[in-house]
C-alpha cells in the first residue's frame, strides 16, 4: 500500500459509453483533506510493431477524430469485453489492419495517460510476417492506408511531426535493440 | 484535408469537468455512413526529463487514482487555461515538483491516446539544474517523493514493471542520444 493512497469517498458514473466510462470521484488525500478526481476508464488495448524480413516497418495511417487529423501509427486495437489472451487480440488486429499473420513477442505494457485514465497498452513485436489470404474484415467504421517503410523513410516522415506515443515507444525500442 | 476525414454531424457535451471535457459525436464516415465517437478533450501538458551534471535522472513517485497505484514518472504538469509559453509551464512544474530550475530544451510533442483524446504532451530536457531556494509550493492535493537515480538504478527499478508512457519515451530518447 502506498502512503500517498487516496481513499474513494464517493463515486459518480458520469458516462457509460461504448469505449470509455467517465467517473467523478471524491477522495481523501493523505493529509485527510477532500479532493476531486476525474477518471476515464478504458478496457485497454494492444499495439504491434510489424517488422518485415528486410527490417522494414509496416505502419497504418488513419483519421483520429479526437485530434481532427491523420496519424501514421503502428497497428493497434482495443481489447473487447472478456478477452484475456492479449496475443490473440494482437493477432486479430494484425490481420484486420494489415492482413498479415506473424510470430508475436510480447515486449512490455505502459499507461498512456495515468493522470486521468487507466488505459493500459500492451506492446508486441511481430516478425516472420505472411499475408493472410482471406483476412477478417476491418471494423465497419475503420478506414486506413497501409504502407511499408524503411527506418530512414520513417525518420523523414516523422521529422518535426507530432507523433502518436505508442508508435514512438515502439520505434525507439526497435532502434535501441538494433544498436545493441 | 484527409480522404478519411469524418464530418461532425452532432456534438453532445456529456461532461464539462475541471481537467477533461467529454463529448459524444455523431460523425459521417468516408463511405457516408453514420458512426459514433467518444472524445475526451484535455488542455495538454508538458513533461520534463531532469538530467544532473553527472548524467543522473530525477524522478517523482506519485499515486495515480486512475490506476490505484504509485508510478515513478518524470516531472509533468497540465497547461492551465490561457497559457501559451510551454517553456514557462515546464519551468513552473520543475520548480513545484523537484524544486529545481535549469536550462530547458524542447524536444518533441506527442499524443498519448489519440484514439479517444486530444491530449498533447510536449517533452523537454532540463540540464544545468540548480536548487531553487524558496520554491513555489505544490498543488494542495499533490503528494510526491523525489529521487535521483543512475540509469542503471532506473533499469532495475523499471524491470518487468508497467510504466508511464511519457517517462518511457523520455528515457528511450535519452538512451538513444547517449549512444550517438
Amino acid at each position: 500500500m502506498s502512503e500517498f493512497e487516496e481513499k474513494t469517498l464517493k463515486k459518480d458514473i458520469i458516462y457509460d459509453g461504448k469505449i470509455i466510462e467517465v467517473q467523478h470521484l471524491e477522495v481523501q488525500t493523505p493529509d485527510e483533506k477532500i479532493a476531486h478526481r476525474e477518471i476515464v476508464k478504458h478496457r485497454g488495448a494492444v499495439c504491434i510493431l510489424p517488422v518485415t524480413a528486410e527490417g522494414n516497418i509496416i505502419l497504418v495511417r488513419q483519421y483520429r477524430k479526437a485530434i481532427e487529423e491523420d496519424l501514421w501509427e503502428i497497428p493497434a486495437g482495443k481489447i473487447e469485453e472478456g478477452e484475456k489472451d492479449l496475443a490473440l487480440v494482437a493477432c486479430r488486429e494484425l490481420e484486420e489492419e494489415i492482413q498479415c499473420k506473424g510470430i508475436l513477442e510480447q515486449i512490455m505494457s505502459f499507461y498512456p495517460s495515468p493522470g486521468f485514465s487507466n488505459e493500459l497498452l500492451t506492446f508486441f513485436i511481430a516478425t516472420h510476417l505472411e499475408q493472410v489470404e482471406h483476412p477478417r474484415p476491418r471494423d465497419e467504421d475503420e478506414f486506413l492506408e497501409v504502407r511499408c517503410f524503411t527506418m530512414d523513410e520513417i525518420e523523414t516522415l516523422f521529422k518535426n511531426k507530432v507523433l502518436d506515443a505508442k508508435t514512438m515507444i515502439a520505434l525507439q525500442y526497435y532502434k535501441l535493440q538494433m544498436r545493441k
